[in-house]
């Protein structure tokens, strides 16, 4: 239980990293929408390993299939199921994870919880399980882009303590895509990747902070008290493998302000909209969008797999080393970016029907 | 839509700050568990206006009363209502509020979104509406503590730039009660209380981050791949009012280390359990608990009502200038304290009934 | 759990026949619709005992009360909560109530699941929650006869094996209000009530069928393949009181003709619109309405309560004799009514807000 | 949205009768339990076309695959994708189904809900969806058979007015399959065979009734208000394709008894346990399970499909005729016997797990 994500675009991933595959149930889909297997796919590329020289060097295709809700190029209004296979490779490289516990890892509590787990690459906890959202996520986005213009840009904000100079009003999907650490601040990003490479060599591990703009969101969504919108981009950020902090607008930063220095003053502008002169609100208020940018930062640890030995544990109550082998993400950064659009995506194209229904809003 | 929370132990909260009252309904208690009105008000004290000086002067006794689900001093398993009566005092000190939208509010976005709103007192947006979440709170938090000996103590951790030095794992609800301010680090306390008070002098406000610990959580808590245990708490927390950031064990900070030196580490204690040598995971790994104190922070924006003159424009589409009247937090950190806590409590609580199923928990 | 119906018009009942009180919270109505206590007192009349000579003639006013969510007479789009107080008039008649179990009532299975129950006139499993459902019920109606027109009439069908002869899309309110059993019937009513008042004198009790429907209900409606509209209905009406079974259309009679006798022939009807010659299928097809009427049926059961001696328990587990004492619906029908109307309305007001979304509906 | 059943015990089932499969995602099954492809396929086999000379000739393996959730044979807690991939086979009897509605079906109601329908063989409407019931509910009967040995068997009870003469609480299984029609009165079945051939060369189709009967349920399953056990299990049987009337226990039928006559008086067996003399309440009192048999009634409707010639519109609005082509069920009763018991397994499986917990209940 715990694997449905949504209240109207209803959103169930399946699927462990190694088995039959993993893919996505989306239930829900606004009929009468123009989506290929071709579109996803690009997204599915952005999150894909291999991709480039910084992230892990294992090399897996993740070819999406299809399978119902789509007929003639248009989606149905049934649940769109989408399928991933997985290449049905058992690496010796895991032969260890059997009974030791990875540090910072799932494989422990998995245990504890489940009394039994898939243990070949982290199983469920993998990352891979990112692909049904992912493939979610770019059926999302188009919704929002074809609806209401919506633009939803994520890219590497921080690498450790590199940290870009990025403007988020203006950043263009193409700027992020130039270089292979998605970071728009072309200088930064040759330092960051550096920084990743030397850190590969050592064998050891990096994160970093990815932050995420919607432009166009239109005023309204958002459902106080609980389903506000920055709490349910909470949560679906806060589900994504490896993320440890999340922020809106101003965030932790925010506090150091006095109120008269952080609120947002209002005014008409040339078009009669009412607008805020200052964004520190991130686009929310009161857990409803305003129409301005919302703006959101993800903190994401430094991957726990890494070739140094550490102390750990078996699962018979042991103690015992590991080094992580086989080929792993030095930084998870660049392919945490796809992952963070699609939850945002997600949460925003739910709210979306929240407020237009699924049929009518297309 | 969307004032309802938890999957099992569910709460709907109703009212807003002016009007019949405030309130809750608590679906999925479990059955015969003893608890009473007064327990429940002792939360509420800790919660409501008016309990020091540091807090808005208005007097509000919050009193609850206990309208179904509970008999002869224990609960049936059925719905436990909960009622906190409103003063009807409307104070014209609102006026204003009716046509100008106070900035960094939720009065335009109520507006854009549902086309009516109860200005009085800032109605569904009023932090008044937390009455019943830490009425579920106190709840929630009986039945944590008698199943597993679960305590969950927050406290404010820093106010502006002033941090106090707490250790999460030996901090005490005494210690934390000892101050007006709720910081148990007893001299950092004096000095917020000074700033809040300075602060209030100058019409201004100012925020901070609570910090709270859940200590003895029983492994295996937290639903994998949406509704981990992190996940659902930043959603708790993240709908909380003037929240603006949540970080869970090393957060933010966590992204300046490298994986060696960020991995927790296994080994095995005397009691022969798997335990952890450091706590950068904050007791969650894999978004399922491990037996370690679950420890998070949230950020809180400065109070946006100030008594400062700032520009904005009415729902009629002019500007105009607004200056806050009325009696308000300068700061909302240690009010806020008991509402983390029931957040916390809230989705610890839910989970544990995933676990136990509610009829058999107890 | 199992205290909220509905998805996106969501209904909470919370109360016990004795205690506090009984009541609702209504989450997701559209934000700027007039209603007042007033008109939802109209249906709550309609459900109360103590209405005419063939109902308990226990009186009880079942006065409402609206604590939140409306605003100078318009809902506000927050949760509307609506109390009705019990009169804590502890009767001696339940003494023998709070060890023995009453036949085919719900006492013994309450024990078995909580471990406890309000044995204080049924506590829970009392009729007497339905309040929350009829005042629920009262508003979900004025939204679909503002936004579409719908009318939804339910009367009294049948009693023991009086059946009256009522043409559905024809019937009137007034029709139905004519006579104190509801049935529309003029003269078939006279029999059933005479029949009502010999079976109260023998001290014992009968049941029969509601027939309840809905005319002017826009097509599209229903959410397939598990929240088709009859399943839905259906769920919401097997989940009153005493109710026994249910029928959509030609229900099980249906089953005795022949494909080539049962199928719906469409044709095109003046306006243009599909239509169909007959209506089997009781204005839904594949989960989804058509735009005929809609129409169903519901068995009640015999009032479980009757003043005839019958062998029982005790909750020690002790043979022993009960018979009902206290005031008694010696047929349950006419007050069935208005809760089986409430549960259409519900159903099809929530399947209107996901066709239309909350705010956008009116 | 709709595609979901279950509140712990979630399936989501996807797919249309064309295209590239149907399936199920089952979310929340308990780990540990042991399952294999062939246990699945057992039940897929009792419900798939072309299984004797009553159903439709169309030959369909139906051939299950698991895609995730299961691990060297066992259940990881985690969620269970199976796969039924369609024939690529587009017969050109379908062509004119295109652009003509065919009479009783959910042509005409598909297009006006989502402007777009799959034409192809009824599209998402098609019986075929319950492939993914029959997967899930093979698992949940595993389940329940395994935790508390619940066994669940439907069968024919009457086919148009030829009724069965069946004990419900010591009908076995192999009586039920003993014949290809399902009905375990032997005689009656051969008369019923006869029958359905017959409308079967007449061109046209019947309906009936499934009985359904669930033995060794365990007190206290269901949750009123609304989630009682008879009111999600009716939910589920009438989301069936061609259902029209459910009943519990003595259903319609028991409206003609007083209430002396209906009361199911309770005694003490020899075990200690509390039982009822009768069970006209069909096992459940109050929403909740009291041990007793649970026995329920679906009327199926006559295949709407016919090779008689019918009136009926085309997507234009224009009146034609339409004579059903290809290879149909004349019958669906015996096929729609695995469906019942699966939704009936599921509900009682969502209630154990609500009962117990997902990980604990194994």
């Amino acid at each position: 239980m715990g694997n449905t994500f949504g209240h109207l675009f209803r959103v169930t991933t399946f699927g462990e990293s190694h088995g039959g595959g993993v893919g996505v149930v989306i239930d829900g889909c606004p009929p009468r929408l123009e989506i290929s297997a071709e579109e996803i796919q690009v997204e599915l590329d952005r999150r894909r390993p291999g991709q480039s020289k910084i992230t892990t060097p294992r090399k897996e295709e993740d070819k999406c299939e299809i399978l119902s809700g789509i007929f003639e190029g248009k989606t149905l209004g049934t649940p769109i199921a989408i399928l991933v296979k997985n290449k049905d490779t058992r690496s010796q490289d895991y032969d260890e994870m059997a009974f030791k516990y990875r540090p910072s890892h799932a494989d422990a509590t998995y245990d504890a919880k489940y009394g039994i787990r898939n243990w070949q690459g982290g199983g469920r906890s993998s990352a891979r399980e990112t692909i049904g959202r992912v493939a979610a996520g770019a059926i999302a986005k188009k919704i929002l882009r074809q609806v209401a213009g919506v633009e939803i840009i994520g890219y590497v904000k921080r690498i450790k303590d590199l940290e870009g100079v990025i403007d988020p009003d203006g950043v263009t999907l193409e700027q992020v895509e130039s270089n292979i650490v998605r970071c728009p601040d072309a200088e930064c990003a040759e330092r960051m990747i550096e920084l990743i490479e030397q850190i590969r060599r050592e064998g050891n591990s990096i994160g970093g902070v990815v932050e995420c703009v919607a432009r166009n969101v239109p005023k309204g969504l958002g459902e106080p008290v609980f389903d506000k919108l920055e709490a349910d981009i909470a949560k679906g950020v806060m589900s994504l493998p490896a993320s440890k902090g999340f922020e809106i607008g101003s965030g932790f930063a925010g506090t150091l302000l006095s109120g008269f220095e952080h609120n947002d003053e209002f005014y008409i502008d040339e078009n009669g909209e009412i607008r805020t002169r200052t964004n520190r609100s991130g686009g929310i208020q009161g857990g409803i969008s305003n129409g301005e940018n919302i703006l959101i930062r993800v903190a994401f640890k430094p991957t726990a797999t890494i070739r140094k030995e550490q102390k750990t544990v078996t699962n018979e109550g042991e103690e015992t080393v590991l080094a992580g082998k086989g080929r792993h993400d030095p930084c998870v950064l660049s392919r945490a970016v796809p992952m963070v659009e699609a939850m945002v995506a997600l949460v925003l194209c739910d709210h979306l029907l929240r407020h237009h229904g699924q049929c009518q809003v297309l």
